[in-house]
């Protein structure tokens, strides 16, 4: 009945059924719905309803609908339910969204919630937030099957059908042998086309690609990506399996990634979202504003050392802001491509060299075109063919330097392995700007005489 | 043996065996490769040895290489292998990796393609490229596993165990009434859980989410992203099940979608990666180059409509890079976080508005920030209090101008559902140029007699 429903028609209904603490059929309806579903309601319902709300849900649907909200109602939903529940709800959450909980709580209610969990999760939780951020080991879940080298296959669907509802993956069984060494992997596909005397040796691939506990995030979700994974084996440096990285925790990772190149192309600071506060967003914005606030006076310091040829030549004004941003367009575009590509691709001097190349002759082409043009139309606005000339050829040069500019930079700070994000677009663009101007004014300068 | 080797090691090792002829060992090596991995050797295979690669390779192997392989390959492949066996390799490509590749055909050879293959194939694929491209219809396979309503669990087994072979996905079965309409889901790890006996309507979940043939991918890949599914089904308008969308198919959408987001930061032209050659690269970036020169010229008509205001304080000429670059940096950052949240979230009146009221605030924090700084250093740099105060207060209003604008216009744009890509990067940082001089030199006029 509820399949066809929209989530305001379906909160409409639990308001009801919350209002006449009609419990049945508030569980008949909640075990229909996914956990995303069962956090929009609950962000849905008045502030009034949410307390009855928690109290009917059960401890599996408070962790599952948990992992589904923002850290902010987490922190909501964890004080409403008070600290014995809290913690049992603690314990059934997915390992991996449990640290990731905990990691945003202030340090005493962190230790608070670890010291009532039970032991084997707790520790397992603080093993796990010992890992680097960003790790393969931070991201890991413990909810896998594995299975011994020595089993048949008829011992692994036994095993299977006992550990199925607490695998978050049961797509790829890894094969471990007596050291816990990670030696093999079966496909539940091959598992059901198999013999149920068959050896598990026999017929699993010996090639498994894995992960360490360090590999970086990225680095993992690649992998998933390019070889279209379900699930990724983690080990640690004795090959023992330790965890998996399952594709949807993947995703989160090549989403953030992507928004992490958008944040470095538009340095709009980190984590500002649609429910960021004014002055929180202001404040991570403004660093970058203001480092570029002194970068554009260099441009000024520029300006107002050729002040005397731009006093005789005022037209030359006219031009500075278009080669300026030209210039810079010319960078962003450029830069977009390399940070686009080192994310999708592995570097090395020849793919280098290349792309430099290739680059180089995009801007002499660009150059050109726009050169030409550009001479053209100043020629036919000012009558001076020699202020066209002037212009045209700056652009030409500032061009070639702004693709170049582009290119070379992000790679640069890619080889070094400093954190790209300095190299952001509006840097470039800043940058660029000065660049351009010094050439502009440059090449005005040894002309000046014929200018006037 | 061969799971520690890296790709190069085994390449030389392929290379080896193609040599001595030795076709036994290279199955042997190939049976323990993943299609990516294979694929990869290919790429790194001299040519003179990817004849007899290919003719080494089997149907199914040929078939999952050449879909990990780009378009450029895949027809080179195609070539080597000649018609005959080419038809062969696509009746086994999945059905929506063949349409891709057959888009990128000519037309004539697409005909003779589709002319050789399997009816029913080349029927399936010939509907699927009936549906508009970027849509549920065009990216669904016909892979899954189908359940009637009236089965039970054990009939499911046996069916499984028949089709696990060419099923893409049997995470999830689909169950369908006698008029092949969806009416239910079931995971695979419910069904392991039932006993035989049971009937699968009694188990099925009824509220199955499905996206309709015409659903934009970037919605479905949505889905599969908030739900954390690994796959979703996908209904025709009577509601019949006609194919599946995978999760690695959609982590390819996601990851499409972002870098169009960055195309639109950047103004960087549609998809330029390291291998577009220069030529290509250049042409199609120079629309926007030559669009954004057009409207830089216009900056430099209003600069030399304020040209006597210039002529008298030259020293404003120094602050006209500063002022037109942070309006246009301000503007990219609040560009930023709307295309990402655009793509991330749903949006409403309410969410709009919030949106707007909070980079207004943002914009009036960072304005007057920025602007007080401004005056104090131009008051210091120039000695001339007015002039601080002149660049100050355009400051404030081009940041507050910049921030708005690089909100509203992308906002408008997505309600309009006109192409968002017009709302580059570039374009808000040009058009934020434009009004930024028009408000100093407007400022600056004003004060004129008090400035000189």
């Amino acid at each position: 009945m509820v399949k066809d429903y929209t989530l305001n028609e379906i909160t409409i209904q639990v308001i009801q059924y919350l209002k006449d603490a009609k419990r049945t059929e508030f569980n008949r309806l909640l075990d229909e719905l996914h956990p995303y579903d069962i956090a929009r309601i609950y962000e849905l319902l008045p502030i009034k309803h949410r307390n009855r709300f928690l109290s009917f849900l059960n401890i599996a649907q408070l962790a599952s609908m948990l992992q589904e909200l923002d850290n902010e109602q987490q922190q909501n939903v964890l004080n409403h339910l008070g600290i014995e529940k809290a913690v049992k709800v603690m314990d059934k959450m997915d390992n991996d969204d449990l640290v990731t909980l905990l990691e945003e709580l202030l340090p005493e209610s962190k230790e608070k919630f670890l010291a009532n969990m039970k032991k084997e999760e707790s520790q397992v939780v603080q093993d796990l937030m010992n890992y680097s951020p960003e790790t393969a080991g931070r991201l890991m879940t413990n909810r896998y099957v594995w299975i011994p080298q020595h089993y048949t296959v008829k011992d692994v669907m036994n095993k299977l059908r006992e550990y199925a509802e607490i695998a978050e993956s049961i797509n790829y069984l890894y094969v471990i042998n007596d050291k816990k060494q990670l030696i093999g992997v079966i496909s539940y596909r091959d598992l059901i086309l198999s013999e149920p005397k068959e050896q598990v040796e026999t017929i699993m691939y010996e090639r498994v690609i894995s992960v360490t506990v360090n590999t970086d995030q990225e680095r993992a979700a690649q992998i998933i990506q390019r070889y279209d994974f379900l699930a990724l084996p983690v080990v640690n440096h004795d090959n023992v399996l330790v965890g998996i990285l399952t594709v949807d925790d993947m995703i989160d990772v090549l989403i953030q990634e992507a928004s992490e190149d958008i944040e470095k192309l538009s340095a709009s600071g980190k984590d500002i979202d649609f429910d960021t506060k004014a002055p929180i967003a202001a404040y991570r914005r403004l660093p970058w504003l203001i480092l570029l606030l002194f970068i554009g006076l260099v441009s000024g310091t520029i300006v107002s050392t050729f002040e005397e040829t731009l006093q005789k030549v005022v037209a030359l004004a006219f031009f500075m802001p278009m080669i300026a941003g030209m210039t810079g367009n010319t960078g962003t575009q450029s830069l977009a491509v390399v940070v686009r590509g080192l994310t999708s691709r592995d570097i090395n001097k020849k793919v280098v060299m290349k792309l430099i190349f290739r680059e180089l002759l995009v801007g002499i082409i660009i150059g050109l075109t726009c050169g030409i043009l550009i001479s053209i139309i100043a020629y036919i606005w000012q009558g001076n063919p020699l202020l066209g000339l002037v212009i045209g050829s700056t652009l030409v040069i500032t061009l070639i330097i702004g693709t170049l500019a582009g290119t070379i930079i992000p790679l640069i700070l890619h080889q070094f392995k400093v954190d790209p994000a300095v190299a952001s677009g509006p840097l470039i663009t800043t940058l660029n700007d000065v660049l351009s101007l010094l050439i502009y004014f440059g090449i005005a300068s040894i002309f000046i005489s014929h200018l006037m």
